[in-house]
């Protein structure tokens, strides 16, 4: 290691927290801030918030500094919020109790793992501090299973998630082959349609599914829907489909919403997680649209984000590295902002900080050129953007025997 | 390898088939079966028939001799049927057919791979081969993840499904601990709460969900559903729930069957899976029986038996075992039967045969001991048979870190 070359000199504490959805991977970048800021000299105590901004609020702070480095280890290798997590929005009076908890306590640098929500509340955050003139170092740390943040090539949390909902359809097209019929698998993904996306990286084999991947970037439609499955049934005697959570009508609303009953979070969106309805309404549409008999729903679930046990390699060190990166850009650059990733070659990555305002609040969706003309399937260049962040994946193998040949007459 | 000392010295081609659900290790069998019987000079080939008994009845039959091993190795490492499954059930007509194909190409050696509507199939075979006079070896190959079947100590295939299901519910209880609320998991088994047990698996710390365990063998009922569902979150501030999509009301009738639609297979079953239904209609009693807003209901789905990437090693070493055993048992010593397992020590299994008519049509369910007083959990007992059948599951760590004190006046 080299000297400390333009560093920040204020002493003072550092504060960690996570917000929002759990990752696979998002306590590697817990481990990453602790880890980097317990080695410098100016940080007094490394604290951890629980349940994010709402922790800070209620003074529930750890104290990571006396963290083993086993613990520590073993933490980041568990899958969802190690310090536990919150969707509260800050207002303006939650915003000037966090200032007051860090001057309390000589917090100098915050550093908040989330998505753009959370992005948005460090940017509320910064420029509080600055209003009231107390120095606060303020770092959005990247994470999302959606993919969806600006700037960001990609974001940390998305190849385990993907990795899960390939490795899931990768078995189920499998078991589609085994006992044919139609399969619908939905998939998270308010949005942006990254995740639903990741099902197509489970094939093989020429006629293996997912057949028809439908994301939230199309207008879906219920005769265009019917007429993809009838014609995919009828190419492949089977049918595998990923369906987004948020797939919208012509006119941008959820097509789950209507089985929300109306229950949103702090920032508004409506609930499309944690019910099988929207599975079991495409489900219906197919029985009553075509002949086909056997027709399965599964809505995939909290599993995509928590699964103990499905984490990508690549995006398990990326999360750990933007987690250091983000204590070397607040403590030895003594800069605020939202930790990027860019892709270089194919594949690696340099990490910048980008301004908050520029990752807070609005999120980004797929790229057209993923999605195919019809808008029911992906593209190669989504795999070849995809591909690099998922990793190794178990292969599943077809037997390779040749036919026997009849010796009776056919029936 | 020693000589052969009882061996059948009927010269033939050997058959395999895969019946019913596939698991995440039913290829182990094929590849025990099909590496064990190609070592025996009376056995001329060794076929594979496509879709179970509706392949031998269609001729559909491939020359497994021909298949190399990477291939076969492969295949085995991978979930799901390889030789593709089949849920229609033997007619006499059908029972005919398969003799006649049979004879026809010499097959002597039958082994089928399934649960106990397979080896009913075996048990009419045999009875049927033995009245036309014809000498067929008939082996039922043990799988199922409802691990129901009679006489043996436990099945193949249940041990990597109990993985999975520990897994998903070690990680969803980590994420309903970091976003609080009632989580409800609905777990495959239509008699039998095996797999919903699994769940229990997951559980590291005192406070660690699940935290009730709702199985087929216990009555179910709306008001001490709620009741408990009131009384756990009271305690822990959130409750996570694994519930069996088979539970049953007092007249023994399964809660999902009014979803089902009245859709049955060959074998006069409802259809429980593929459908979140259950899950919803749980949701809603807590959303309207208690105050708790955010209550998310998941079916685990067919994921369960065909997530390409989570498998038991033992139970991998196990399934491949059956097969080697069944091919003994039929060529090496010239019988019909069930391969079937007897639990000796803590852990070490022995292999035996079993009459077809012992384990052929019923199912068994999870022994009272394996449930708590209450019926709404699992007992020590339970965990004592699973653990090593599942075998190695990763760990989930919480943070160990001191409080720090408040240094503001509490709100």
């Amino acid at each position: 290691m080299k000297g400390n070359p333009v560093m920040s000199l204020i002493e003072g504490k550092a504060l960690v927290a996570q917000g929002g959805g759990p990752t696979a991977v998002i306590n590697q970048s817990v481990a990453g801030v602790v880890t980097e800021a317990r080695r410098y000299p100016q940080i007094t105590r490394v604290y951890g918030a629980l349940h994010g901004i709402q922790g800070i609020v209620e003074e529930d702070l750890i104290d990571l500094t006396q963290v083993t480095t086993d613990n520590l280890e073993a933490v980041a290798a568990t899958p969802s919020s190690g310090l536990l997590s919150t969707r509260i929005k800050p207002t303006p009076e939650i915003c000037h109790k966090i200032l007051e908890v860090c001057r309390a306590h000589g917090i100098r640098y915050f550093f908040y793992i989330g998505g753009n929500d959370s992005a948005d509340t460090c940017r509320i955050l910064n420029e509080g501090a600055k209003s009231a003139n107390y120095d606060l170092r303020v770092i959005h740390v990247p994470k999302t299973i959606d993919n969806d943040l600006k700037v960001t090539d990609h974001c940390p949390g998305y190849g385990s998630a993907a990795k899960f909902v390939a490795q899931a359809f990768a078995g189920v097209n499998l078991d589609n082959r085994a006992l044919a019929g139609v399969y619908i698998g939905i998939v998270m993904g308010r949005h942006a349609g990254f995740l639903t996306a990741a099902a197509g990286l489970a094939k093989k084999y020429p006629d293996d599914g997912p057949h028809l991947v439908y994301v939230p970037e199309v207008t879906f439609t219920k005769k265009q829907f019917v007429a993809d499955v009838k014609k995919a049934h009828a190419k492949y005697g089977r049918c595998v489909i990923a369906v987004s959570e948020g797939i919208q009508d012509a006119k941008g609303k959820a097509i789950a919403e209507q089985f929300s009953g109306g229950e949103t979070d702090a920032h508004g969106n409506a609930q499309l997680s944690g019910t099988g309805a929207l599975g079991d309404l495409l489900s219906q549409w197919i029985k009553d649209g075509t002949n086909i008999a056997r027709v399965r729903a599964d809505t995939l679930g909290y599993l995509q984000r928590s699964f103990l046990g499905c984490v990508s390699e690549v995006d398990q060190r990326e999360a750990r590295e933007v987690g250091e990166k983000a204590a070397q850009f607040a403590i030895r650059n003594n800069l605020d902002g939202s930790v990027a990733m860019k892709r270089v070659g194919d594949y690696a990555i340099e990490y910048f900080l980008t301004p908050l305002h520029t990752v807070a609040r609005e999120a980004t969706e797929m790229p057209r050129k993923f999605i195919n003309k019809d808008g029911n399937n992906i593209t190669p260049a989504f795999l070849s953007y995809a591909r690099p962040l998922v990793g190794t994946m178990p292969e599943a193998e077809r037997i390779a025997a040749p036919k026997v040949k009849h010796l009776l007459q056919k029936k």
